[in-house]
């Protein structure tokens, strides 16, 4: 889940929020369905130049002031028993421990998720299939700015990073 | 000058070679003047999983043997005072030395070119974009296997990686 | 100021104790003066595998509880100001934004301080170094389980590093 | 085998000669038996500034002119079935596709040999560790300096890195 900690207080936030605030809602169940079947839910948020901040801090901020990207970040409140990643940079792998998380957890799949998807997804994805994993996406859990750039960076990662495009809906975490 | 050394022997090659031809004449006399400028050149070439290889081997090979790139590498056969980097992945940075090598060059700008425009000059803008270099794509020194992915690609890497995207002839090596 | 948070319970932890306690006042003293003097501090910690915490907690869990480490603690707890990066092995570059941070401060040189002199410091002195840091180590802000070790990871740092090896008393904040 | 294709002119280069000679006798017979066994042998090697070269002009030029280093590299040279990698600075890890050269080869365990035991080569076994290689470092394989030098860095690998150090004639291949 990928900056979705995010006051979205920036010049086109407010595009993008038109189409994260339906995405965090697909995104809401789609981590309940997650945390169900005992699949880790990672937050990999950038700290968007706070180097002193904590993770709870972020989450904190973002709830109690009247931010615009409020609404998404009280959908997806994050539990005692996930994680977080503070990212200095757009790719959630970039100077991170993602990497060797990932390796703790024994994963070779990952399902990418959040903010924006032509952006920080898209670096993100790519980083995760250049070590090796198996890149989902869930075309209804991310959000760009604009729904064509969204719909075109979908292709992109499916053509060339042979990412699983497909529904939230369509993941199914018992197989 | 990214996988310019190529002998194009795999699916969708043949497309590729089409547009890759024209855009070999042009990188061939950006190379020149580069040169002239004393601009270093390198090339990030594929080991094409060939661990044991190295770079001027690779040349050789599509050089006396009737591939298909083989038109390629003729225009742009590398010279004494080129650098190489022979890449195991996508990236030119990942698991080389070229950000090492940059930093020892004290280079701030990168211009990319070559194959394929929208899977390793992707790659590679990214990583090169993320490491705070300013990226400049000349549109017709890069090639992908669709001009309308060669064109998307352009779009996406001025948008997300404020790319300078310029036709070869524009770059002036002189400011 | 590497691993200090950290409750030293673990084999060997009681002998580090022995050297660290007054290694801490020590550090205590170097680390006031150079906030006088405006000298970013980072904490660089260990996780201690509990991917899932943040620094904070790290921090209150120690200085709560009745655990060796303590009275350490207690002479070094965080400031407001200070930087913090949970490491998730022992150096404090790997898998971190270590680097990224030093670079948005403009560094060129790190004081390295901290537990296990042998072991963690070492590490990321090594890390450094490669990256082009001067290494400065003050020899009373260092501790390991044996004093012997301590004195021989000083001189092979010294050595192999061109670490600068001195007092804490010795190093000028002003120059 | 770490930068033992080296003209060894440098200070202190005469020193490293007295030990590296017998060193690469012994490395030599253990070379011969990895081979035999199956055993990738993999040469990282310092590119010595020297960032147009490849790895076969080093060879030849340590081969075909009167330096210090010259015996050593004749009793080493490369086979063609050997893995290479120019390293640019001391550890072979870094900046480098070693890492992912060892997953491709599906090591889990590196035997560490060469030059300078107390430098690259602790560079690398730090690096090799913290990437959970197990680390086997045979004690007649390795030369420093000074024979002291490299008795205190075998100790300390084992203790630090928990390092198998033993006698070449020990290591089996077989098993």
């Amino acid at each position: 889940m990928i900056d979705v900690i995010n006051d979205l207080e920036f010049d086109g936030g407010e595009d993008l929020l038109v189409h994260a605030l339906p995405m965090a809602r697909q995104l809401a169940a789609l981590k309940r369905r997650a945390e169900a079947a005992g699949i880790p839910v990672i937050y990999a948020n950038d700290n968007f130049g706070r180097w002193r901040s904590d993770f709870p801090v972020l989450v904190d901020n973002c709830l109690t002031s009247d931010v615009r990207g409020r609404p998404i970040v009280e959908l997806l409140v994050p539990d005692e028993n996930d994680y977080f990643i503070l990212k200095p940079k757009h790719s959630a792998f970039f100077q991170t421990n993602l990497e060797l998380l990932l390796k703790n957890l024994g994963a070779t799949r990952v399902i990418l998720t959040g903010l924006a998807g032509d952006i920080c997804v898209l670096f993100t994805a790519n980083d995760a299939y250049i070590r090796d994993f198996r890149v989902i996406v869930p075309s209804d859990c991310i959000a760009s700015e604009s729904a064509e750039n969204n719909r075109q960076v979908l292709i992109l990662m499916a053509r060339v990073l042979k990412a699983e495009v497909c529904l939230s809906t369509e993941i199914d975490f018992e197989m």
